[in-house]
């Protein structure tokens, strides 16, 4: 059997996550039982989410446990099998978290799922074409429910939920407008996502300075927002959204370290009659058939290119997490693994 | 033709509202147009809104116009016609204004309503079977969507949008549980209106202390809540509402002065997948029909026993509005004009 390497959770974060947090170990990989696969990781996909989970707070998802493997998304390979409906060289989307290899129990409903990559290739599964862009689908088509020709903003427009974001907007005939930080993240967004506009977020020191950029940005004002980040950027929002407006909220990645962050003018919500939901893709399993197959599409045909971020060898999983947590990455980070 | 009383918004407040705002003129009542009704005012209705209005600032309504007539509700009795449809003495709803009279073009849509004031008094058309009881029903029915046996809370309990509110979700199989200022005014709730407990946040000087209030007050969580308030009640019903709970938000009375009025967590909305929904119970007239006629079938049964401030007399109105901006009304606020 392979050796495996796995980065676990040695300990919590008091306030901002740190690179001690995290613990490589190396281990034997166990024999298969019936009905088990072993597969090995090609990518693993980073997620804002993860860094919730490192707290011990109640939340929607249970603590990632102290001492286990850090919990993931994966793309891989099939190198072994002792399960019918999966042979050798399969390529699978799975949960097997950071770690070279994963042994799954792959009869349980949603634990492994075989994909195509005649026309995607196999990392965009973490990415474009799975969570994140099922989640900017969710976010757009569920909640924002926008018509041709509405304005929609996103923030952190380059990300994978982003990028996924603002191809959907704009199949739906809308106005997208993305916010996102520095200039070389905003001219890709677009260049080359086919954002209208997208606003550098670090040009701004204030909600003010921000919602005055939003008001030359979206001339006809803001329908629908989808939330990533919270805060500053939240607040200049709320200033410029039209009656009825429909926020989806899905991250707020600027109070992920434990610090407060307060909606500054709730009183918006009323006066313009907006609708805020939060939501969790994973609650929603109901629309991804649905979604994947418009994602596919989309990065199929080209429409959709989505930048990664990728680093190189498990070993760097740390800091490349703890870098896309200050928006250091550019484009859906993953890690390569082979 | 008779005199007619009226008070005008005289100059805008800044910070505080205060009697100043206002004066009291006398003026003459002018010859009806054809398709014109005379009505003579019983009752107005003061109501929290009014003071978002008084402000020059962008909100969903456009603000009470300088040197006129205060807006509102009001009923009373057709003491002239010169329209086919209404005759002298018809008990009508409308929205007259601060005054003792209105000339109303009836044929307008909305403008006028006739009213039948055998099983439920005139006054409570303003109240309970008027704008707040729908605003109650819609904000439960429409956006709460509660199932029986969930836990409902309503800020502002015996107010006239929220005794409604507590008949409503009783009348639904729920768990009702009011906040309100004052011991004789949760007695009143608990005994009165039937809710399940009333929760006086006088008693509570943070929301830390009155989320614990409420820890007790509602032992399965809070599925739905109606705000009529905003800031710390707001603040400590978050740290209580289940996972996909829903609020609607209806009033932020404790912002109407222009201090600011910050939502402390945002980030539970995301954690436990929250919907809020600013609206306007007057954007939504559709539902108004079935909505009074349980709200009057409740009255009528003596299901909803809605209790009223009265102040006697038009020159009474200012103080009895400033009054009820600071909670010092029981029930739903009226004047009586005969």
């Amino acid at each position: 059997m392979p050796k495996n390497q796995q980065i676990l959770l040695d300990n919590r974060p008091t306030g901002e996550a740190t690179a001690s947090n995290f613990k490589l170990v190396t281990t034997d990989t166990p024999a298969l039982e019936e009905g088990q696969v072993l597969v090995r990781h090609h990518f693993m996909s980073l997620d804002p989410y993860m860094r919730g989970r490192m707290n011990d707070a109640k939340s929607y998802a249970a603590p990632q446990p102290l001492g286990q493997v850090m919990q993931g998304g994966t793309v891989g390979e099939v190198v072994e099998s002792r399960n019918a409906k999966y042979a050798v060289g399969d390529k699978v989307v799975g949960f097997g978290g950071w770690q070279e290899y994963s042994v799954v129990n792959a009869d349980q409903v949603g634990a492994l799922r075989k994909v195509d990559t005649t026309h995607v290739p196999l990392s965009h599964y973490l990415g474009a074409v799975g969570m994140p862009g099922v989640t900017a689908w969710y976010g757009l088509v569920k909640i924002i429910e926008p018509k041709a020709g509405q304005t929609v903003v996103v923030s952190a427009a380059t990300g994978a939920v982003g990028s996924a974001f603002g191809a959907l907007a704009k199949a739906r005939g809308c106005r997208a407008v993305g916010i996102a930080g520095g200039p070389e993240k905003c001219k890709y967004a677009v260049d080359e996502l086919g954002f209208d506009v997208c606003i550098d977020y670090r040009q701004h020191k204030d909600a003010a300075s921000l919602s005055k950029a939003l008001k030359d940005a979206c001339p006809d004002g803001i329908d629908g927002y989808f939330e990533n980040v919270g805060g500053m950027v939240l607040d200049a929002v709320l200033t410029r959204m039209n009656a009825f407006g429909r926020i989806a909220l899905c991250g707020m990645i600027a109070g992920y370290d434990g610090q407060p962050l307060p909606m500054a003018y709730p009183q918006l919500l009323l006066t313009n009659r907006l609708m805020i939901q939060g939501f969790i893709v994973s609650e929603h399993m109901e629309v991804w058939p649905e979604a994947l197959k418009e994602l596919g599409m989309l990065v199929g045909t080209g429409k959709l290119r989505p930048r990664e971020s990728v680093a190189q060898g498990l070993a760097a999983a740390p800091e490349a997490f703890l870098g896309l947590l200050k928006g250091k990455n550019f484009g859906k980070q993953v890690v390569k693994l082979i």
